[in-house]
Order: structure tokens, then C-alpha cells, then sequence
């Protein structure tokens, strides 16, 4: 079996409720990733593609926050309804999808622009 | 800023210590995490490659396991003391650290020579 294909990481963090960065995951459960990884091993990518939870990514104000690697894809304000587009458009269908991409400039930055509407 | 030039994902997985796998941090600490992060701020790449802790990598018996994107290689048997090599040489010199490598037939697969032996 080759190495994984795709490798995606989903975050997984849970903050105190009382922190000033929001959290990715509320109820330290994830549905995101349960579905993410239930639609890929369906779509029959299992073994090739790893749905794995993260710790802190970073983007906590554009979360729930997914990377996607080697591609280096990044999606932000992912709900679990946006698992079936990303494993069928982009894992399956090798096109990101676009209405959920991060913008480059809203990623890896102290402000951007998002941060104060989100 | 850029997106990440380098995103390190170290495994930061915590088992029950009755587990049948083992556990890539046995205290929750993550000293391997701790050294990558602070050698590569010192290094000036703070804000060019993220540290990331990463939940089950699922490499377990070949841990603790780093992962280093969009290269996708892989380490295994890291330790704290390693820390400095891929930092100088991988992060800063673009030579992965061949002694760390875990061998592609290692990797996502339920059995290799290894396993055994580790």
C-alpha cells in the first residue's frame, strides 16, 4: 500500500469557553471529521487518503479549519454538510473547492479582514 | 506573510497505558514538540513553518512520528535530541535527514519488519 495519497488534517481544538480565540471543535466530538472520514472511506479512498485530527492550526477566526496535503489546500468555516463536496470534488475529483478555500492573504496572519465579520 | 513554507505535524497521541499500540507522547507533554518549536524560532523560520501537534499520525509503532508537508516526509523513532538535525538540516537546508526517514514500505501498512523489532 503506497503512502497516503492525500493526508488531511482537520482541527481538532478545543478552547475553554471563556478563551479569546474561538475553538474548532466544541464538543471535542468533530462530526466534521467523523463525516470526512466515513464519505472518503464510501467513496472507496480508504487507505489512500487519511482524514486526521490536528491540534491547533492557527486559523482559529477562520474556523473550523481543514488543511489538505501535499495540495497545501486550506478551507475555512467548514461544516460538516461541506465533508460530501471536498471528498467528491476535491479528493475524488482532484479540483478544490473553491467556495470554501481560505484566501492566501487571510491565512498565517495576525489580521485579515474576515477576522472582525466572522 | 506567506502561507507556510513548511507545516511539521509531530504526533501528540496519548494512549490508555494497557493500550495494545503505543503511544507517541507518554506524558501529554511532548518535549520533541517543545525543541522543534523553539529551535525553529531561533532559526529566524517562526511564521514561515509551523510546529503543528498532530493527533494519531496511525504510524504508532514506528513513533514518535513527525511528518513534515507539502514534502510529505516522514520520520520515525524521533527524539528530542533529533530535534536539531531536522531543524538545520531539513527546515534550513532542504536535506531531509536520511538516519530518520521512515522507509516508504513502512508507512500505512499493518504489518512490516520493523514492527517487530522496534
Amino acid at each position: 500500500m503506497p503512502v497516503f495519497e492525500r493526508h488531511v488534517f482537520v482541527c481538532h481544538n478545543v478552547r475553554p469557553a471563556d478563551a479569546p480565540r474561538p475553538s474548532c471543535t466544541h464538543d471535542g466530538k468533530s462530526e466534521l471529521h467523523a463525516r470526512l472520514s466515513q464519505l472518503t472511506k464510501e467513496a472507496g479512498l480508504g487507505g489512500r487518503v487519511r482524514i486526521n485530527k490536528s491540534l491547533c492550526l492557527d486559523q482559529c477566526e477562520h474556523g473550523p479549519t481543514v488543511v489538505v496535503y501535499p495540495d497545501a489546500v486550506w478551507y475555512g468555516n467548514v461544516h460538516p454538510e461541506d465533508a460530501d463536496a471536498i471528498v467528491t470534488e476535491h479528493l475524488l475529483g482532484d479540483r478544490p473547492v473553491e467556495r470554501l478555500r481560505l484566501a492566501e492573504e487571510c491565512i498565517n496572519t495576525k489580521s485579515c479582514p474576515h477576522k472582525c465579520r466572522d
